[in-house]
């Protein structure tokens, strides 16, 4: 049996995963659940899932979550998700959002604790500070992402060095083929409509803008400990291919897959098990019967070159990038700026920076608030 | 250094396996080569690989190369060929055409020796046999053939029972999309024309017969221990693909690749090493832009039912399939019968077929015998 504590378990990573345990409950339990604000929905996961340790966002929450539930400890805050992060158990699952991410996963693998890993953000932004912890402590990163579960797949029972080149596959987003032009006249409405996955608000504007693909690269270059040239962002509008891999005697291994989370989640958790399931076959006939491939658009999609340009310069780059997208994000959720706004701003931010090198924890967040700082200064 | 018998070392296989050892001399040498007729190509083989052993057809070639060569072996003949397969070596490679295979690579397992085996007649005729021997001595048997090399490689790093399905890819051949009519009209120069891959040509008239695939459901049976049942073929006309297996966690994996031989040549040589190439890469963005899936027309290309059905029916069914069908392309080869026989005679010589089963070498090369003879008496 398999413990698993659950960090941000009512968001859309965390209830598929749920989900997966659900399924295979002579496998698997939840050992922490942690969520924000959907107090209500948690409540429901706590009743089905009988964790020893619920976190949440907020003091009052967890106040109200005692007194309902005295047989479960109850911590909120950040400190509740270290607590959770490095609690004992099997595996820790990071579906939380964003560069909140960082500080858990850290804790989380200092303490020696697996992670099942679904927030690129932080691998963005503490890169090198979080490898060499889960190299310090021999704890390892098990990636959730579709494209990175993929990459790992393929990866399997091959000679690390025979690695060529990483093709990570991108959908496009809905504005695949737009001008510069229609890119200035999209909308929230149709920025919120992802072609193939179902997923968080702000992941779906990432993948609208391909700021999701950036971020990727960097998370790839980090989990495989390749160079950034051996990474090429393939765009494949019907997602079928989740990103495959190229060796040095030319042969490509890729996986392929109905979009369905379910199946990188249970494969990070069962790994290098595979566990069965009855979810419905893909079919090659139909919804495979047509795989397309084409570069992306570097002069109307910025994002995947500022994330490379990022990454390639280093120090608190990465972190800066990371943390102007996510609070140009946030605006543009909220209706204040424009779409182009995004990928404009982030590439003034990042030209005007000053960077900072070798940096822990208190200065990659510290980095963090500048970068939203300066993102708002350039609007 | 990897001492590599090699029989059948003027075909096309054998060339490409030359190509690949020539290339990696610090890893690979030759210790046998055989051929049949070819003899002014072998002599350059020989001056080139220098092995120990030769192996011709006929006695008077043997004689001659004797003489031109002192310092070498050589022998003729079936005996010829199972003392190269049993030979002391790191290695067979077994690219002989049709059931010629079957003795040497029955020898060659009862030795011990590993065998990359290009030779897919001896498993559908010998499947049992054969497998059964390689448990005995623990030698195996390595896929050349490129879909079963893919399916091998997709096989790596993953749990045994976790195999579902196996996606076995065809080209489609020459004739995909013709109606029953159109088959009729066929001539032996538009058989001879394969859109994808350059091959002899009792391999290239199997393709557009899609009889290769049939026989390559029933090898891929013997290879990967599955049932008939978890076996699909896939028309995929671009053959970048090269075929994919899918997981019962609903995960797909597939090799990609050039159509280019010498990619699981070398493979199968180096495993579960990859050795490093300077070919080129595939590119998603040009050769495999547009990939597209199908499903075969049983109607009209009747083989590939025959062959599930034979080997379902199992004992000497196969053998007779195979039989039948080696005798027919080579009529037609000869141009003395339509392209649509083929098929139409297989089928009557298998449905007037009287079984055997338990069948032991001299058994099986029996009904090869009364399956050729068979298949005369129905033109």
């Amino acid at each position: 049996m398999k413990k698993i504590a659950i960090l941000g378990s009512t968001g859309s990573i965390g209830t598929q995963a749920l989900d997966v345990i659900a399924r295979n409950r002579n496998r698997f339990s939840v050992s922490v659940l942690s969520c924000s604000r959907r107090i209500e929905q948690l409540c429901s996961q706590i009743e089905e899932f009988n964790p020893e340790l619920v976190v949440v966002e907020k003091e009052k929450d967890a106040i109200i979550l005692s007194e309902k539930y005295p047989g479960t400890q109850v911590d909120f805050g950040e400190k509740g998700l270290i607590r959770a992060a490095a609690s004992k158990c099997d595996m820790v699952l990071n579906s939380l959002m964003g560069i909140r991410g960082l500080i858990p996963t850290y804790y989380g693998l200092k303490a020696g604790n697996d992670i099942a890993f679904a927030n690129k953000e932080t691998l963005v932004a503490g890169g090198e500070l979080i490898t060499q912890m889960a190299e310090e402590t021999g704890a390892r990163l098990l990636p959730v992402d579709s494209e990175h579960s993929a990459i790992f797949q393929c990866l399997q029972g091959n000679p690390e060095k025979a690695l060529r080149r990483i093709l990570l596959t991108a959908s496009g987003g809905p504005f695949r083929g737009y001008s510069l032009e229609q890119l200035e006249q999209v909308t929230l409405e149709q920025a919120l409509r992802h072609p193939k996955w179902n997923m968080g608000s702000k992941i779906t504007i990432d993948s609208a803008t391909l700021m999701n693909k950036g971020l990727e690269v960097i998370e790839a270059k980090w989990l495989f400990g390749v160079h950034l040239d051996q990474i090429e962002v393939i765009v494949h509008p019907q997602s079928i291919v989740h990103s495959a891999v190229e060796y040095h005697d030319g042969a490509v291994i890729a996986q392929m897959g109905k979009p369905d989370m379910r199946i990188p989640i249970s494969y990070a958790f069962s790994y290098p098990d595979r566990l069965a399931n009855d979810f419905d076959s893909l079919d090659l006939f139909t919804e495979g019967a047509n795989l397309t491939f084409e570069k992306p658009d570097p002069k109307v999609f910025k994002n995947i070159q500022l994330a490379y340009d990022a990454s390639l310069m280093g120090g608190s780059y990465p972190v800066v990038l990371n943390g102007a997208n996510e609070v140009l994000v946030q605006l543009f959720l909220e209706g204040k700026i424009r779409f182009i706004d995004i990928q404009n701003t982030i590439e003034k931010v990042l030209n005007a920076h000053k960077p900072k090198y070798n940096l822990e924890l208190e200065g990659i967040l510290e980095m963090d608030r500048q970068a939203r700082e300066a993102a708002l200064s350039f609007l």
